[in-house]
């Protein structure tokens, strides 16, 4: 099994045409924008892993998410090297639809540990993207970071309403995993903290079922789990300048080594759904600032009509209130910030109190957190109508490292 | 909307169309057995809810599942009645890929709260399936039911290494959603909950993000989180003899009310995978009984050529040894008995103590727990090596009502 893929060529590619073709007599059916459930039939392709940002950011968002985030146990900065060495071989290779290492789970020495854990076996690539992250704490003194560390990662502050567990906060490191497949990201992850062992240990992570935001114009937009759209007005892949002002670390902005890379927020926002569901239509609609239909700005018709902040209605009131989620989160209000979200719905079991613990795994990548991010964030926390029904619990910031040339490796530009 | 699927009916019909000749393509191309992509793919479609028997039973398994285990609140029979008939309402249109109730998310009264939580608008059915029990506990005194209670809904016991946890397990009743697309399962748990307001309470919920068996011949055997194929045996929906005898129970066996049921049993095992990671491939076909790859009994070539426990290797010792876990869960080894297994694997998170909460949730479906579940478990928590991996923290014992009839309601052969 050597150096093959993992999963039966034949078979895939013979699927990948027939997908094609699926997709395309469902385009020429439907109306539009294609619904999630195209978008979901033409997942099983690799996604290429070397570029010159990291894969994961603009890429299409794929529909299931597995996040980890890790301390790094070892103090050796040579470990922790051949870490990410052997950490960018084995996801070059996952991600290209094949096992973590030569060998794999059944091709080695039957009395050695295998070097795949096995579980993907026969599954497509499902577009699956591997995306690392390096936290605020990996640049204290124990690697010689200290003088590399980008002044732009900052510690967040603490927001109104944050309620944070230190069991869902923090990390030296992160790796966000999507994939069409929740197995194929559950492998990866897992192969990841595997090849990890004794250097380090999972301080928390996350599984997201489904895709809360759009990052393709090609992309339907999906909805939450209080039943609105998500993300409509998302930083999309096809807009270039967008993602230079908003998203890409540009040469001048910081340390040179993060050029090309950007800075991911994660947050776990608990969504108190039993209390929604008790909310009127009406009201729900006024906290977000859109229908929940067609999630048409409110004062506007269709989706992707304009927010326009100035609409008047009835007593000459603004149609979105001051208190609407989409006006506080808008780039008028703001100033012009914007960031790329790309988070997921979760529900993990209930919360022993009679509810589910359900809610948005809200990850967003933006290249000053400190001008995008935060102040977003605390006009939301400070607000927002909707934080009444959330609960901010888990935390994590961390720069973004860019993509990994051919014979490169994660983070080489900050190591070498 | 009032009345209308939940999704865009051409769209929806149009990829079927396409998708069933999607799945054509795949099949001609690969060889033998489909594999577990092209059962996704065909997977959109909806699944009859009514029937002799509850439908998620024998259905094929569905990649996707959402569990959940409620207490009952309300102590009004009547009241409790009138929630199984809601449900049954409910089931019946979400099952059908319509919303919850008539005017659903976005077409009732705006001064109301909604009657569908709208999470599953636009996405097809995704072959859900709701299938519902009754815990041992729902037969005490509150609801006049004591007399009904089947003596073979016994409370299980405890078998050596069990390390339950109060919060995952018991419960009145159960639902089990299962569907190929899990915000689809979300959603249906979500507004059973939100239905039940006031009637009952979530005591414990489980996501499972993969199937880890199949439940008919048409479906490639998928793998669990120890990397190997799942099920091979199992009791399969083309079996009717084997249904008859194991899975389904019969006029005689108990109360006439769940003539046409059977019991489930629930199980949550966490598996310790980064110690099984770091175990020799040999050591782990030896626990397992099988080979990793294509999942054939150890001493055969393929996966589906019969086990035969009697194949001598070296020294004239078993190959499939004392200990292995296909030896002790056979039904040569346990006197004929079998069990209808229909598990996922899952992940939550980690467990604060650097390690992945990890596992599988077991759930099978048996005609006399105390004669087949039971004595298959209590063998396996004695002798399986593979215990040493497991460790069994949550579990669930449920009668499970007869398939409902048009314009009947679940469990109305019990309370009627």
């Amino acid at each position: 099994m050597t150096g093959l893929p993992r999963r039966r060529l034949l078979g895939f590619a013979g699927a990948g045409v027939a997908l094609a073709g699926a997709g395309a007599a469902v385009g020429a059916l439907s109306s539009s924008r294609p619904s999630s459930d195209q978008v979901r039939l033409t997942g099983a392709e690799a996604v290429p892993f070397h570029g010159e940002h990291q894969a994961g950011i603009t890429t299409p968002a794929q529909d299931r998410m597995h996040f980890v985030a890790l301390d790094v146990t070892t103090t050796k900065r040579a470990e922790l090297v051949s870490l990410l060495q052997e950490w960018t071989e084995a996801a070059r290779r996952m991600t290209a639809g094949q096992e973590a290492a030569e060998g794999g789970a059944v091709g080695g020495n039957a009395q050695a540990p295998p070097k795949d854990t096995g579980e993907a076996l026969d599954l497509p690539p499902s577009a699956l993207t591997l995306t690392i992250g390096f936290g605020p704490s990996l640049f204290d003194e124990r690697f010689g970071l200290a003088g590399s560390k980008p002044a732009k990662l900052i510690d967040l502050p603490r927001f109104p309403g944050d309620d944070l567990d230190e069991r869902r906060t923090g990390g030296d490191l992160c790796v966000q995993a999507c994939a069409n497949d929740p197995q194929v990201a559950v492998h990866a992850i897992r192969n990841l903290v595997r090849i990890g062992f004794g250097r380090v240990s999972v301080r928390w992570s996350q599984l997201g079922f489904g895709r809360t935001s759009s990052t393709s114009t090609a992309q339907a937009t999906p909805r939450n789990l209080f039943g609105f759209k998500d993300g409509t007005n998302n930083v999309k892949a096809e807009d270039g300048d967008a993602l230079r002002e908003h998203v890409w670390v540009a040469p001048g902005d910081g340390p040179d080594w993060l050029v090309g890379g950007t800075y991911l927020v994660a947050r776990r926002i608990r969504m108190h759904v039993e209390i929604w569901d008790r909310t009127s239509l009406a009201e729900q609609e006024q906290i977000v600032g859109r229908t929940k239909g067609v999630g048409a700005p409110l004062g506007q018709v269709a989706e992707f009509d304009p927010v326009d902040l100035h609409v008047k209605g009835k007593g000459g009131l603004p149609v979105i209130g001051a208190t609407a989620h989409v006006r506080l989160a808008s780039a008028e209000h703001l100033g012009g910030v914007r960031v790329l979200r790309r988070g997921y719905n979760f529900t993990d079991g209930s919360d022993g109190l009679g509810h589910l613990d359900a809610g948005l795994f809200f990850l967003c990548f933006n290249r000053d957190t400190g001008k995008q991010f935060v102040p977003m964030q605390a006009a939301l926390a400070a607000g927002d109508k909707m934080m009444e029904y959330l609960e901010h619990n888990g935390s994590g910031h961390f720069a973004v490292p860019p993509g990994v040339r051919e014979g490169g490796f994660w983070g080489d530009t900050l190591f070498t």
